[in-house]
């Protein structure tokens, strides 16, 4: 969808002649009153559930949406019944305008001139897309994380527009440790000698080593201690059989011990095993001893192939400046007064990132206000990736919900 | 101290005419009985107490050793009573040989060629230091994290010789959230451009902004959350004045990017300057905005300033080799059989690097083992970084123990 008139933004600045890449799924009923926005994380998309097919039909391999074991027919947001959109956010490289396209007023592609977004500019973004699709009111908004922010944010910037808000494993601002984590990844990036100020896109190259240790530093974050452990531990990785395994992944046996997808680490067998734990050390401070370091490596390398650097820190640096309670001088009851939405908060024991104790203070805000809150906490042991997992009893809290409340 | 043998490496390599820095207080007694050693973990030294005079006899600024506030005269180590031994590990960049010194075989500076080093080989790196001093069995040994660790491996391989160790802060091995920290912090270091494969010495370029990464990623897992949001919350850094800042605000609309909405300076973070508190966002991706950044950053100069990044490497290894239950199949209660010394064993409750759940699978191994152990686990904000803190109450436990079990 495009988007001539110019967006004012919360730094003061403004993105105008924008796009914003949108999927939608199931059938807007006549009313018009059975949407549900779902709000994407760092690294995701519009592509939200389903998969894509090629030219000749057959199913296209990895492609199904990133929460596509929570939305489609029969699941627990069921697109027989609502009509989902997803949409990819301003700064973000999945098809809207962000840092890699051409700046209108420069010709120039944006890289680090790309304002800076926030969580309300892009709940502002995404209002200007509901209203080109003749949507006033939501059933409900939703997702999970820096997603959750989102539709927390839309309680408060559009409280008429929104009947429902899924809050999942999110919280009301980021805390210091949180802050920390986005920096180091940052300071990762921005040194990376390939990243030149944000401008690398003219130099023709990719601020790739930097991406890489961003990647592993989120990785170590989002998974839990104990789910770490069962899934690594300390298993060693196969031993190398060139010293250019570590520079180039063809040398890796396919499909073998680094078959696990971001958010899937909860999903899949344990890797390594039989070939890998009787060997001894190789006593190297720079091979892969380890199947973690293995693990981490590929994802490193992985991400570093597809994302944008000047995304990755204009994402981070949204979640650092969400803040609602930060205009009522932290208080957080003052702040969700305005919102008019029945909530439902989701939080999962282990997750370190997003605590369930700063979902609880989400909750407890809200029940201030004598707001209508449906609160879960899934005794789950994924940590932070489990928002985005399979788990049973989370699947079902967010059904028996939609089923409940959004379609009553 | 120079030792001309070589030293047998649990790599299989070997290293000889190697030189030891080390450090003694107070008085070695008579029957030679009261000798304490000490071990550093990561970028500590031989340096454990005390602090070193000028040419005129004025105290050095900053000076004090790394254990200073736990050892000294009338301190919980007292060295009134105890000899005191403080030596700096093979591999290391305070003196002792490592990757910055000349490879006698070679002429060549180490680099990346330093043989790998392990807990086990600094041990016995120690024994022969001890064997130079004539000290043959020691009252204690005594370390926190990383130190634990030597502490532990002591009574392992020298039982005969340790009366008592004195484990603080430590584990019996990394876990794979450890080994993962441990791997980000290394790759960042290898994989920027002037690390030159561990051969930077030789183009006169030190791997600076690894180094600050891994620093920086360190910190993080020093501290806890609940200290870290003690101590910065989301407390704003106070506005930078330098030009780069200037100049990217001039890119922005006029008075747009420093608008100021009220209170958007913060929630009510409790530390911080009066000028910082007040002012608004920056809007910026490459800009420090919150305190923890700054923080971050100035920790990560500092280091990168003083500390061998070949000696980052060595060292996080060994960390991540260490693994004495590893050759008795995980069972840890087997492996410490062979020990027979007495243990005082420390935990803090916020130690999320270490957690004290680490520290009792020792306690519960020694006990299956029938040996004398005490155990404190001391409710402490600080994290990991409590083991080198003033904490009355945990200075007072080792006093204790020292006084009633070592001196006894």
């Amino acid at each position: 969808m495009h988007f001539e008139a110019a967006l004012p933004l919360r730094s003061g600045a403004s993105v105008r002649a924008y796009d914003l890449s949108y999927e939608t799924y199931g059938t807007l009923n006549a009313d018009k009153s059975n949407a549900v926005l779902i709000c994407h994380a760092l690294n995701a998309s519009h592509h939200v559930a389903g998969v894509y097919l090629d030219a000749t039909g057959a199913v296209q391999p990895k492609s199904e949406g990133w929460w596509d074991t929570m939305i489609g027919p029969g699941k627990p947001v069921d697109t027989d019944r609502f009509f989902v959109i997803g949409v990819n956010n301003l700064g973000s490289c999945f098809g809207s305008t962000g840092p890699m396209q051409i700046n209108p007023d420069t010709q120039q592609i944006y890289g680090a001139d790309f304002p800076v977004v926030t969580v309300e500019d892009w709940v502002d973004a995404q209002a200007r897309l509901l209203d080109a699709l003749g949507i006033k009111t939501l059933a409900a908004v939703m997702g999970g994380s820096l997603g959750g922010m989102q539709a927390l944010a839309w309680t408060l910037q559009y409280p008429d527009r929104v009947r429902h808000a899924v809050v999942v494993a999110s919280a009301p601002n980021l805390n210091a440790e949180n802050i920390a984590f986005n920096e180091v990844a940052r300071r990762a990036i921005t040194t990376d000698p390939d990243f030149h100020g944000g401008h690398f896109y003219r130099h023709g190259v990719l601020p790739r080593r930097g991406l890489r240790i961003a990647r592993m530093i989120g990785h170590i974050t989002y998974l839990s201690d104990d789910v770490m452990n069962e899934k690594f531990g300390r298993e060693l990785a196969p031993k190398p059989v060139a010293p250019t395994l570590v520079a180039s992944r063809t040398a890796l046996p396919p499909g073998g011990a680094l078959r696990l997808r971001p958010g899937e680490a909860g999903s899949a067998a344990p890797v390594g095993g039989e070939n890998s734990s009787a060997r001894a050390y190789l006593y190297s401070t720079q091979d892969v001893e380890f199947q973690i370091e293995s693990y981490l490596r590929y994802q490193g390398d992985k991400f570093s192939e597809y994302f944008d650097a000047n995304t990755y820190l204009l994402i981070t640096r949204a979640l650092d400046y969400f803040d609602p309670a930060g205009t009522y001088g932290g208080n957080l009851s003052q702040a969700l007064a305005k919102a008019s939405a029945k909530f439902l908060l989701v939080s999962f024991t282990t997750d370190w990132r997003f605590a369930p104790a700063r979902s609880r203070e989400i909750v407890k805000a809200l029940l201030d206000n004598q707001r209508d809150v449906s609160y879960a906490e899934i005794d789950a042991p994924h940590g932070h990736d489990a928002f985005l997992l399979e788990d049973p009893r989370y699947l079902s809290v967010v059904r028996t919900y939609f089923n409940s409340k959004v379609a009553a």
